[in-house]
């Protein structure tokens, strides 16, 4: 199973690391971080960079394309080479994902028409407009269209895809390798679940909070 | 607030980058990846490289120290730079921390010498002999010892320490900022939920499953 995890400048590290860390895992896996250069890609916090080490041409064909989320998804909501790229690999993946605002940059790029989907919370209202269908779901599977909502969920998403790849035996001892019983200490990962105060304070600050 | 993350050669991504995402959001943080050399150090899995952007001399008082855990832990534990490093950082820092087998280079360094402490679970057996008490929880705080258990753990250390360094409400934000409301697919994730099957599986397999 080869797997391509695209980076851009002002991603977000957590959405594609925590699918990284579970994938990367499945027998036989080979992982690859692919941009439009080679080099370090700098994250949205600015202090954190991973190395991509293929460029969009040198990875014509892989099995499971994921594409993270972050700000610097507003630069790649116009049609160019990432487009370009994530339209070919498509055509042969068993499996496109994305995690956070990565489904925005999936549908912009035509691959989400007409199928449920998920984003960050605070993003869920920019899909009907790229035409995907918002599901209220943390990890959304339509045929080969999985789609995780912000940031963390990218864990759960790299769960659910190794089951269906590998089985539950080896989802299950991935689960078991990474501790994977969280315990949030706070019940706020969620509009529903989060104090309001706190909801309006993001809704307010989005920018800022998430560099 | 300045954060130093320790990179070594088969560090395990997540356990970083999982309380990056968290800790690089605080107000007014600053966070450095820090290794004994600068440039990209590689994961364990050996497709995933983060770039360290400073040498151990050049990060001498951080007020967070994170140490994360991995295969190449075990090249850690007889003392050196590294050990010399986190004694002299312990000194001055506020809060000295660690996710997964991180513990065992701090507990090595005699950092946690009588302390209560955590790790992954297939190594809580090795604390005793590095001077500390296992202790049975998640995320493990004894005074400004901060030590989490495998992996995924970091996320929820992450967050236990943003509340204590800005407060419930700051923690809430970055907790709603990166969705986290996790919705594990298995209940696999500690040795006292999985199937028993899978944990000796993974016992008899922790080298090739944990790379």
């Amino acid at each position: 199973m080869r797997l391509a995890i695209l980076l851009y400048d002002r991603f977000t590290a957590l959405d594609a690391v925590g699918p990284y860390e579970v994938l990367s895992r499945l027998p036989g896996a080979e992982s690859v971080f692919v941009a439009e250069r080679v080099g370090p890609v700098t994250s949205d916090v600015g202090s954190l960079s991973i190395t991509a080490t293929a460029t969009l041409d040198e990875v014509p064909s892989p099995d499971v394309v994921l594409v993270p989320g972050g700000p610097g998804q507003a630069e790649l909501m116009a049609d160019g080479p990432v487009h370009e790229w994530l339209r070919a690999v498509d055509r042969t993946s068993t499996w496109t994902t994305s995690v956070c605002t990565g489904s925005l940059i999936l549908a912009a790029a035509g691959l989400l028409t007409g199928r449920r989907a998920t984003t960050h919370w605070l993003f869920t209202d920019q899909l009907p407009a790229l035409g995907a269908t918002p599901a209220d779901e943390r990890v959304v599977v339509d045929g080969k269209y999985v789609t995780a909502a912000g940031v963390s969920a990218g864990i759960d998403m790299g769960l659910t895809l190794a089951g269906q790849i590998a089985g539950d035996e080896v989802a299950q001892l991935i689960a078991l390798g990474i501790e994977y019983a969280p315990e949030p200490p706070y019940r706020a990962g969620g509009p529903s679940t989060a104090p309001a105060a706190i909801v309006e304070l993001m809704r307010a600050n989005a920018r800022t909070i998430m560099a």
